[in-house]
C-alpha cells in the first residue's frame, strides 16, 4: 500500500463509520416515508443521524439537511438563494479562489443575469472584512466565502466576514467542505446562513454531505420530487450515507484537540523539511492553515505534476492541487488569485497529512521528495533551477 | 423480522452487491481524479462499472452519467432540457400519473414560463401513441413518461411513444426507476433520449443512480463544479455506490427470466386470493405489469392507512401507495388520473413481492390481509362495506 497523504482530497471511511452503516445496508434497510416498523427504524436512524451532526457542527437538528455531497450543497445554496432573491437585487460577492463548485455555480449565476464582485485574497489567501464591507452594494443578495482554501490550506476569519454581512442583511454562505472535522465549526458562533460540508473528506463515505440552512423561509430546493427532507430536498434517503456521516463525524470532533496536536507536530517538520529544498516555497497562510495541510510552490520544473508523479513511484500520494483539477494540467486558479506568476501555479504541491500518516511517513516523504524534485528539475533542464 | 413486501419503495442491498462495494470504502478510497495510482485504481472502476451498467441498458458507455438517485436523473433530465431548449420552444408533454419527482419539477418548469400537458391515462394506466400524437404541437420540446407506474405496476409502450416522438424531432425522456433490473429495458432499442434509473430499486444501495442520455447535444449540468462525468455532472464520484449499482444490475439483469417467472407465479396466486375478499379490485393493466406488482382499492375503509397498519401489526410490510406519500393522508394523485374516485384512490393498497418472498409469504400474507381488511372496515363502521 502507498502511504496516502492526499486527505482534502478524499480520506478513507473509518472502521468505526462502517461499523455503523453495515445494519442499514441488507437488516434495516426500510425507506423512511413508509409508515411500517422497517420504515419507522429508518426515519428514527435518520433523525438521530441528524441530531447527532447538528451537535457536532452547533447547529439545531431543523437546521440540517441532507445532500448527496459539498458540490451539491454548494449549488444548492447559492441557486437556491439567486432563485428566491432575484426580485431583491442581482449582486453576489464572492472570493476568486473558491472551489470550482461554488466558482462554476456563480458563472451560471452571471449567465442568468447575476454581477458577481470576486474578491482577490491577499498571498497569503486572506480576506479581510474591510474589503468584503467595500463590495457590498444596496443590491448585494448572497456573499459565499469559503471557511478554509483547498488549495493552500488557509483558514478564513468566518466569524469576522460574516458580522459584516450580516450588519448589511446580506445572506452568507460558507463552503466548509474543508473545515469540518479538521477545525472547530460552530455554524451559530459563526453566524453564517448557510454552511457546505461533505462526509468524505472527514472519513466519511463518499456520496453524502450537508446543507446547513437557518434562513428563516426555506430555501427554494434544487431537487424536487416526493418531499422528503421537509420538501426541502427530494430522493430517498441515503440512511447508511447519513449513519456513516454521523458516525465519522463524531469521531471527527471529539478527537479534535488530540488530533490537532498530532498533525500539527508532523505538519511542522514536513514544512521545515520541505523548505530546505532550494527553489521551494510555502503557499498559504504561515499561522491560520489547516492541521496538516502543506503546500508549496516548486522553482525550476514545467509542471507539478513531474512530481507528482515522480512520489507515486516512489510510493506516496500526493497532490498538484485539487484533487478535481488534478489530470486537467491548468495552473491552479487559486494560486493565480493569490498572486503567483503562471509558471509558479502551475508547479504546487500539496501534501495533506492525516492521523494514519506516522513521523517516520513524513521522514521518508521528505527523502521521496528530495530525489523527486531533482528528477524533475533534471528531466527538464531547460527550466532547471 | 417481518415479511418485507414493499419490493418498490426499496430493496435490501444484495449481498454481492455489498461484497463488490466493501473494498472502495477503506482499500481502494482514492479519488478518481487523482493521478497517482490510489486514484487511477478508482478511476479503473469507476469506468468498469459505467461499461457493466451501459450494457446491462442497451447503451453506450458514454451515455451514461452517475447521479445520486433517481429523482437527481429526473430533475436532471427535465431541468436541463428546458434550459437547453427554451429558445425552441417552451411546451412539455407528460402524463398525469408520473412520480413527482417528474411531476413537482415540470410544476416548476410552469411557473419558469413553460406550458406542460398532462395526458390523461386510461383506466388501467395507459398512454397510446395516438393520444401522444395529438398533444404534440410545433413548440413541443420534451415529452417525458414514466416506463412503469409506482402505484398500479403498469407496463407502458415506452417504444410506440418514443417512436412519436422521433418522428416529430421531440426529445423522449422515460423515469425507468420501476422498471430497470424487473423488466427488460434497452434504451437504444426503446429509442428515448434520456433515461433515469435508481440503484435501491434492484437491490443496490440507496443514494446512487443514473442518467443514460444520448442527446448529441450535451445536457447542460444541474450540479457545476469540479467537471466530474465529463463536466455533466460535478460531485466526488460515489465509487462503493456506483460499484454497487453495476453489481446489482448485473444480478437482476442475469437473473430476470428466472425471477419474472418466479414472481410471476407469487403474484398470480397473491392476486387471485386478495381478489375473493369482498370489495376488493385490482388497479392497473392486468397484463402488462411489473412482476410481483400487486395493487388494489379496498371499498369499505375510510382510508388504506388502517389497512397498513394492520399488516404491520401482523408482521407484514406493505404500503398505501407509493412510498414517498405514504405518511401524508392523500389520495393517490396515480389512481386520481386513473379515474377512480377520491374515497377510492384514498383506499388504495401496493403488495410488490420480491425474490426473497416465498409461496408460504404470499399464503400468510392472504391470511393476514383477510384479517385486516375485516378490522379495518369494522373500525370503520360507517363505511362498512
Amino acid at each position: 500500500m502507498p502511504v496516502y497523504m492526499d486527505h482534502s482530497a478524499t480520506t478513507a471511511l473509518s472502521e468505526h463509520a462502517l461499523r455503523e452503516m453495515l445494519p442499514y445496508f441488507r437488516e434495516e434497510y426500510g425507506n423512511p416515508s413508509a409508515i411500517y416498523s422497517l420504515g419507522q427504524t429508518a426515519k428514527n436512524v435518520l433523525e438521530k443521524s441528524r441530531q447527532r451532526i447538528a451537535k457536532f457542527i452547533g447547529a439545531l437538528p431543523t437546521e440540517v439537511f441532507f445532500t448527496s455531497g459539498g458540490t451539491e450543497s454548494d449549488n444548492w445554496a447559492i441557486r437556491g438563494v439567486c432563485q428566491r432573491r432575484r426580485d431583491k437585487g442581482r449582486h453576489i460577492i464572492s472570493t476568486a479562489m473558491e472551489h470550482n463548485a461554488v466558482l462554476r455555480t456563480l458563472q451560471q449565476m452571471e449567465e442568468d443575469g447575476f454581477e458577481v464582485t470576486y474578491l482577490l485574497p491577499d498571498h497569503l489567501g486572506r480576506i479581510s472584512p474591510e474589503q468584503l464591507e467595500e463590495a457590498i452594494r444596496p443590491d448585494t443578495v448572497l456573499i459565499s466565502v469559503m471557511m478554509a482554501n483547498n488549495v493552500v490550506g488557509t483558514v478564513l476569519n468566518i466569524k469576522e466576514l460574516a458580522k459584516v454581512a450580516k450588519r448589511h442583511r446580506v445572506l452568507f454562505h460558507t463552503d466548509a467542505v474543508q473545515a469540518v472535522g479538521h477545525i472547530p465549526v460552530n455554524a451559530h458562533e459563526l453566524g453564517v446562513d448557510l454552511l457546505s460540508l461533505s462526509a468524505h473528506k472527514f472519513n466519511g463515505p463518499k456520496g453524502v454531505g450537508a446543507l446547513y440552512c437557518r434562513i428563516p423561509n426555506p430555501l427554494p430546493p434544487l431537487l424536487t420530487g416526493g418531499g422528503q427532507e421537509k420538501g426541502m430536498r427530494s430522493g430517498t434517503e441515503n440512511i447508511p450515507g447519513i449513519v456513516g456521516m454521523a458516525a465519522a463525524l463524531e469521531d471527527a470532533v471529539s478527537s479534535l484537540q488530540d488530533n490537532t496536536e498530532y498533525l500539527k507536530r508532523l505538519q511542522d517538520r514536513m514544512i521545515s523539511g520541505v523548505l530546505e529544498i532550494p527553489g521551494v516555497r510555502l503557499t498559504g497562510d504561515p499561522e491560520n492553515r489547516l492541521p496538516g495541510f502543506c503546500s508549496f510552490v516548486v522553482e525550476g520544473i514545467p509542471h507539478s505534476v513531474y512530481v507528482v508523479n515522480e512520489m507515486n513511484e516512489r510510493g506516496f500520494c500526493i497532490s498538484s492541487g485539487s484533487a478535481c483539477s488534478a489530470a486537467s494540467r491548468e495552473a491552479s486558479h487559486v494560486l493565480l488569485a493569490l498572486g503567483y506568476e503562471k509558471h509558479e501555479a502551475g508547479a504546487s504541491i500539496r501534501i495533506t497529512l492525516g492521523t494514519d500518516n506516522t513521523e517516520q511517513d513524513v521522514e521518508d516523504a521528505l527523502a521521496a521528495l528530495r530525489a523527486s524534485v531533482q528528477k524533475a528539475r533534471t528531466e527538464s533542464p531547460s527550466m532547471a533551477f
